[in-house]
């Protein structure tokens, strides 16, 4: 379950061992070692079980298919399969469900792997033994299910292997590139290319820092939430959007909410922050306290967004009273900012 | 000067109206306007000129060089340079030497672009009435000596046109792209490329975040910094590293941490932030309290880790003592870290 303070996608299972990406010859020995641990990802989803063939929306009810060496070494070797290092498996309580390892073994933690490939989905999961394998259609949705410790696994294989669904060609030259370092890294092939001197990021994985934020009514007893037109019925949620190049969090926070809602805001503080893989990004949590109160929407981005009193949120967060509004599920960060704010005292 | 708690490449001097991005009209409109202002970069390096020709260090002794349409025109035809729109002049205090607007003026606020050109540099610094003009050659360092104002300008600034500098290309299909809405997108040519569909990231300018932490002792009393080969003699600095993908923040300072140092890391608190354009990171300065002491670098990163006791730092930081070791410039957000923990109570 959730740690208090802890959000979803936050957990790190794996040491992720990055002195070890460019160990050529332990990650080859790795990769072909029987204890290993292999994620199946297609089109960036990865191949899951879920408990209950009624699909209940439960978290912990869909656990990731774990394959050995053996059953995907096939696949290691196509040209368009990305294979990336994960991590070695923390030691941990051996009563954890988690631990792939048996407790009595001396044997070195197993070492994880995650692939993407663009074979035939059908085909790859006939090769799982378990029933009620699939690879879930709504990332956004689905992959809330996981426990806490395959979805810190899982923000970490989905953004990397994004990284490489989209970023196959140099942006610089825009010639080829090839994988390195155990997938954190991609070199342009051209030698001749700027890319290979001096200071850049385009060999390394993209992370987007997006600001969350509560933004609190200047009488403390009010918080600000807006819908997009794509949220399902009566959900309102924080405000939210993406870190500009020369801005820093607090400066972001501010010019999303005015853009956002017309609402201009005075102190920022920050509370917690949450990956979310889809495809790359960092929400950095954040309770704001407003300097002004009209609400203008930027429609082309927010369908409405109202004031809501200390006494709704707490009706819609502890009773599930969905007549009012409904709030995000308790896996996003924006669900954990509202709770912070019921939670603490109502000044900043 | 600095505010307190305000860092360096901070100041947000330009409203960046967002929302005219897509107002082709309006910003060609303004392009031409005799009362815009624009930077220019060569080599992303921005035209400045020197109070003294002598070169002193001390900030605020470079200023911008700001042109007028009439006087950079030509280049805006080139199809080699890059022009993107940064905002619109903040109606501020008419004492303050940052507004190139007259006090008395009715009309609408200063519009701000910049420019990046592969013209010839000494032909480019000819177009400059003032003197001593130069384009300076180490941004890590010459782009300190600016003003206050004007450094947030010009972090906002390199960080976008040092994007358009490596990103040309598509990087998922290797096509060419075009840059759109006033320099905030670029769009792939080839109609047919997947990163015209679905969520996707590489249209948008990139963000790095990185964790930048000062790890304080157990007995609170001492602070860890290292120093990286490059580095000036005699200097130490807070460790500090890229946040990977599917990482918070918080384990992204104890990763970087233990990595570099051997040092493991428990209660991690944010401070502050701040932009630093080279090319275009977002650095997140954090507290962290070490649970172990035993200092092993990882010698492909780090020189020399120590730990400094609270005196020797006060003197460093307070009394311009070089025996023991040097403290950054109060322009990195490391030295106002560590200037943090020495102004507060030493226990987190
Ligand atoms: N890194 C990024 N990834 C996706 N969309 C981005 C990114 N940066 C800017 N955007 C734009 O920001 C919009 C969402 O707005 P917001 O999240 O409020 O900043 C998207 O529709 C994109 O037009
Ligand atoms: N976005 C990035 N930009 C530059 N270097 C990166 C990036 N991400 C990872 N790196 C690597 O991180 C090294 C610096 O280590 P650190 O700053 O401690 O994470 C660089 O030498 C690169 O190999
Ligand atoms: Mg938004
Ligand atoms: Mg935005
Ligand atoms: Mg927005
Ligand atoms: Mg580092
Ligand atoms: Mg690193
Ligand atoms: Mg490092
Ligand atoms: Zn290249
Ligand atoms: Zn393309």
């Amino acid at each position: 379950d959730l740690h208090p303070h802890e959000n979803y996608f936050s957990r790190e299972t794996l040491d992720r061992q990055s002195g070890k990406r460019t160990d050529k010859v332990w990650l080859e020995a790795k990769q072909s070692d029987s204890e290993s641990v292999y994620l199946l990802f297609s089109n960036l989803s990865p191949m899951v079980r879920t408990q209950q063939e009624d699909g209940s929306e439960a978290q912990g009810d869909m656990k990731l298919c774990r394959f050995r060496y053996e059953e995907v070494k096939d696949l290691l070797l196509k040209p368009s399969t990305v294979t990336i290092f994960l991590g070695i498996e923390k030691t941990v309580n051996p009563s954890s469900s988690f631990s792939s390892e048996k407790a009595e073994s001396l044997s070195e933690p197993p070492v994880w792997f995650a692939i993407n490939t663009d074979e035939d989905a059908a085909a790859l999961l006939e090769r799982c033994r378990e029933k009620n394998c699939s690879f879930p259609r709504s990332p956004n949705r689905d992959l809330l299910k996981l426990s806490e410790e395959e979805a810190g696994v899982v923000a970490q294989a989905r953004s990397v292997l994004a990284w490489h669904s989209r970023y196959s060609f140099c942006p610089t030259c825009g010639g080829a590139t090839k994988m390195e370092e155990g997938g954190y890294k991609r070199s342009c092939l051209n030698s001749e290319c700027r890319s290979l001197q001096g200071v850049h990021n385009t060999c390394y994985p993209r992370v987007d820092p997006v600001v969350i934020m509560l933004v609190i009514h200047p009488d403390g007893n009010q918080c600000l939430l807006g819908r997009k037109k794509v949220f399902p019925v009566g959900m309102f949620s924080c405000l939210a959007g993406f870190v500009e190049p020369g801005e820093t969090l607090e400066e972001a926070v501010r010019r999303e909410t005015e853009e956002e809602s017309g609402v201009k805001v005075g102190p920022v503080q920050y509370v917690s922050c949450q990956p979310w893989p889809m495809p790359s990004n960092l929400m950095i949590g954040c309770l704001a306290v407003a300097v002004s109160t009209d609400i203008k929407v930027d429609e082309n981005e927010i369908e409405e967004a109202r004031w809501f009193p200390r006494q709704q949120v707490i009706d819609s967060l502890f009773r599930g009273d969905r007549s009012v509004f409904v709030i995000p599920p308790r896996q996003t960060i924006a669900h954990q900012l509202v709770r912070h704010w019921i939670c603490m005292n109502s000044n900043l």
